[in-house]
């Protein structure tokens, strides 16, 4: 019941971060809506594949499409006729990296991965939205800038596992790791925050 | 059976596309048909893929394997001794398109999906090898492009489940479907057509 | 088995060819660890869902993830303490194409794929973890490159679908596939070796 609702959440803030990536390609409504559709999806899918969960989460379930259609016309309307915040994207992606970096781990944990299985797999499924956005819209992805992102994810999962480990209940649990997540991100983009890059010498 | 021969059509059309798409990037044979198949089969293993459908429909077949070869070699033959056509490309791929588009509407349906979902699975079947030919040849995806792309399969599958809603045979409404799709896709490459975008201010 | 040990070392090499191709761009330690796992087990991955087997490879086992946690740090290491040789990402490549190529063919020959299936899925399995690393990276595919690239996979699955067929034990029919696919692709960076490109009028 609170993976439905995380999932809704995500589905939304990420179709908005799709329509607000693709607004300036031309897309007519329907191009949008499948960008939009596709960065929402995107990582609860790979997720659900992963772990051979069947049907996939938004396949029988209605909603999921309508969410991704109401939260993409109000984005639409909104860049219309407020003057867009200056990140707004980055906002989008960083609410829908926490959410679905979360819901991702929480589906791992509850198959029985081990825990360092549980944060790869959340990480994937928190960034692979963005990344097919990114790729769709023929951007550099997010996940390549030199702001803390996968780190983010990772960050706000291993809270998450360590607060259930001392008992902490799940949904509060759940919540501290997302608030990390998203927190980290934001501060790491107002302030470019970032940790040292590795591989140059 | 009518499901295997669009699935047929569907390959040989995209793998056609693909070879075009690549053909000036200096492939050599084989790099030409795994790019040509990969465009060929990747909408209907999304398809499968995310409708639990297993074997994939090329897994246990191999004339999907010996079509694309076969249309592959057909295509390089083709551009070699004719002059091409102005819009090959865009010709294979409206065809992939209202192929693939169809089939993963009509899948969709048997497996009782409802409509919205109908309509972005078979969307989603219908551009994704279209998109991945264009990941793999570095170009802009056509669905970023300005004339009507998505709207052509979402349009095309509409009027398929409409004409089903009426009581029209699935064969015909099948036909009818594809067609809206590929004839509202080769007016807009010709004469320019397209919505109005959206996104922008 | 034997299986086990492939992955293992394809995993390996790759991470490490997702460690040289991020270097230089700026990723902390867990943005450089997601490329590198995303590369490891990209391939695999592909195998394993088309042939629906479940769990995925990596999914219940920590060692997949802890070697690619290793490999990524002991190519940082190098690559800060010794000058990079002149084409390791190539090499890292070469190595993950063959090992990947033979563990995709193996498994869809023991699901009992005929013989042109079992090409297609083996070369899908070797290519994927370094298109996706190169999508990721936003550079050009290595499989767009001149030199021969699919046509070193291809060659080597057949080399071992052809001594497999002679009675050759498989152990020895897979490491002469791999060998011959490794060599290949060495010899054609080297030397730029490639095939007549085909398209091209």
């Amino acid at each position: 019941m609170l993976l439905y609702y995380l999932d809704l959440a995500g589905v939304a803030v990420f179709a908005a971060s799709g329509v607000i990536a693709a607004r300036d390609r031309g897309l007519d409504a329907f191009g949008l809506l499948v960008v939009a559709a596709v960065t929402a999806i995107g990582g609860g899918t790979l997720r659900d594949l992963l772990l051979d969960r069947h049907p996939i989460f938004w396949i029988s379930d209605s909603w999921y499409v309508i969410v991704i259609i109401a939260a993409a016309a109000l984005t639409v309307a909104y860049l219309r006729f407020w003057p867009a915040p200056r990140t707004p994207l980055l906002v989008a992606d960083a609410l829908g990296l926490g959410l679905f970096a979360l819901s991702g781990a929480q589906v791992a944990e509850a198959a029985q991965c081990p825990p360092l299985i549980v944060i790869l797999l959340g990480t994937m499924t928190g960034v692979t939205g963005g990344v097919l956005r990114d790729v769709l819209t023929a951007q550099v992805p997010l996940i390549l800038r030199r702001e803390i992102y996968a780190t983010a994810a990772v960050s706000g999962i291993a809270v998450y596992l360590g607060l259930g480990a001392f008992g902490v209940a799940q949904p509060i649990a759940l919540a501290v790791g997302m608030l990390v997540v998203v927190i980290l991100r934001l501060l790491a983009v107002r302030r470019d925050l970032h940790l040292p890059a590795l591989g140059r010498a």
